[in-house]
């Protein structure tokens, strides 16, 4: 029906599987109804469909029953901060968020739809979600830079009765606390007896640092392109002026590499990379994960000869911290009891079940299941289910 | 994992078996490609995903090609005139927009999302929709009340470079206008033998109106509430003043049962009965299409004593004036040439694609096919691409 001369005009690009594999993109509504005659008809739409939309007009909590809102999450993104690429805009960004629909449905059976969005306004994001909001179960915030990213999301989470999470956030504090939880016991301590240091304070940066003070780390310094974050430094935007008031306890001011002297824990979360020089003043038994992607901060084999433990965002050097242990079972258990927020104990509740199933096979190399580990969603849905119920934000 | 208590506390309303079939709602996403092993997600997701991501930001074409969203239609509301329900709120208008996408899919090939809006705001709904464009192919309005539906419809076509289309006025009309083509084939006319009186200024109403006069209706009166519009009543909203322009050449004013007297059609689009007497007042061979839902205007029983062709809304007589004739065949063709735009002539060529379907066996009880007739999407989608490809509005 259709020329296919357009198609045929990039087909050379199809030579790499990566743009094979995206042809046509990667997602499809279905319907669980198939409609074969007049009687499905009228059940599925008119006239059958009113009696349901009536119900749900005079009984507002029928509609997680008898549509598909309470099973259906919204990907929202602007395309201003996706993976490494940065600012690309919306259109642009679609792969990635169709990329996380996929892994939601196939790990999480969770539905969800890509809401790429043309404006970057804070207000805006916020006003344009907020309206969309009655279609959706939860939405995921994705790839938005910071720090407009911390208010969106402050903003939504305090307007919507649904869940609002930012997975860049969120997603990569849980997998990293539990991966640092589970070092911390195979060298014979806890978070409480580690000092840390962070590079970078972006979404993960930020989110990480939190939620490592919330498990009680016993400090922990974050560092920006201008170098270690203190109270009282100058220019610190809103969130970075907070993080000065948290965190780094010990004062410590200049580069981050004075900052890694005797410390135990370094945390990458930017592609600043590490000279090998500076990893061998950090303290025995230390601790790297070195999370940039595609080129860890300090490479593992480099890691390997200063610390007892490593980890990397990589696939193919393990102890993997990858999002994808998170954000389904965190979903999949929030939309389960029908909560209304997903609050910090719910969080911490997912790193420790998933730092849990590590159990007595703990390792050097094994301080996190792999992305593939079937356990993980069941147990990270029913640790944040368990706890929507006892803070007091489950529907259901 | 959760308990079932409060799905309990509704399993009566299951006993009807439309709400037995929506129980978990009607739609699901479902992705292409599984994710087994980290070669695929390195395909799928990061790392790989980053050059669909950058060749798209480099060539913004590609992105028809590598996401799904070319073949992707939001399905907007803000649940302001559902079916004969009225205003009744985005929540418990899913379930119809749910039913619209499962038409879509299952007659069109067509993926779409339903996106209730909380906003009823002219502006907001137009900005919002604007803000979210980038997700989808195209865009379907549906149950927005009239007036706003209108102007809505006419900005959103302005800004954007996809299709955006209100069903409650087009589709409408492009059925209409075929299922009457034919009407007047059968009683050896054409459109331009007849003169038509339209119950209802509503979205179908105006849509009707305005494209049987561009396809060449005699002459057509409008009524509503306050009786027949012509040019210069009083109060008129700009909407009907423009009807008044280009409508009612005869200049009837008065009611709508004096509109009757001697009229060759008329078009019910309202729930407002019309006696016997009156239909008796109609010319000899007149036509009667009679479409509110559950309660036609005019019963088809008391139609056949005084009408040559009866059409409803409903399954259950024969000449069902059934908007899914047309909609997922309008996307469909629109969808596979890429077109910016919906135009007039593209619907009258849905019109004619359908009405020509019944060929050589019109028959009073035939002036347009069935809704499971499986000629239609092919035929109109054909007419519509081709249309859009004479239009110029065609990118592939």
């Amino acid at each position: 029906m259709t020329t296919d001369a357009p198609r045929e005009r990039h087909s050379e690009l199809d030579d790499d599987p990566a743009f094979a594999l995206h042809r046509g993109g990667k997602l499809e509504v279905r319907s669980s109804v198939e409609v074969t005659d007049h009687a499905g008809l009228s059940l599925a739409y008119t006239p059958g469909v009113a009696r349901v939309c009536s119900a749900i007009a005079e009984t507002s909590e029928l509609v997680d029953t008898y549509t598909w809102k309470s099973n259906v999450v919204a990907v929202v993104t602007d395309g201003s901060a996706v993976l490494g690429l940065g600012n690309i805009g919306p259109e642009a960004s679609l792969p990635v968020m169709e990329g996380k629909a996929l892994l939601f449905k196939q790990f999480g059976g969770v539905d969800s739809v890509p809401i790429a969005l043309t404006c970057n306004d804070t207000d805006e994001i916020v006003e344009t979600v907020a309206r969309m909001a009655p279609s959706f179960g939860g939405i995921n915030l994705e790839d938005i830079s910071a720090p407009r990213c911390f208010e969106i999301e402050a903003r939504l989470r305090e307007r919507l009765d649904i869940p609002v999470f930012h997975d860049d956030q969120h997603g990569t504090a849980i997998v990293t606390v539990a991966a640092l939880r589970n070092a911390a016991r195979l060298t014979g301590r806890t978070l409480g007896d580690l000092r840390a240091v962070v590079s970078g304070a972006g979404a993960a940066g930020v989110a990480v640092t939190k939620m490592l003070i919330d498990g009680g780390i016993g400090d922990i310094a974050v560092a920006d392109s201008k170098g270690i974050i203190y109270s009282g430094r100058e220019g610190l935007n809103p969130v970075k002026a907070e993080l000065a008031e948290i965190s780094n306890k010990a004062g410590l001011q200049g580069s981050i590499e004075a900052a890694l002297e005797g410390a135990d824990v370094f945390i990458g979360l930017s592609a600043g990379e590490v000279p090998e020089s500076v990893v061998a003043t950090m303290a025995s038994d230390a601790i790297i994960f070195a999370m940039a992607n595609p080129n860890p901060e300090v490479h593992p084999d480099v890691a390997h000869s200063y610390a007892s433990v490593v980890a990397t965002g990589r696939s193919d050097f393990p102890n993997q911290i990858n999002n994808v242990l998170a954000f389904p079972g965190v979903f999949r258990g929030a939309l389960d009891v029908r909560a209304t927020d997903i609050t910090e104990n719910m969080k911490l509740a997912a790193a420790d079940a998933i730092a849990d199933l590590v159990g007595d096979d703990l390792a050097a190399d094994y301080v996190i299941p792999s992305t593939f580990d079937e356990r993980v969603v069941p147990a990270v849905s029913a640790a944040v289910a368990a706890q929507a119920r006892k803070d007091g934000v489950a529907r259901l």
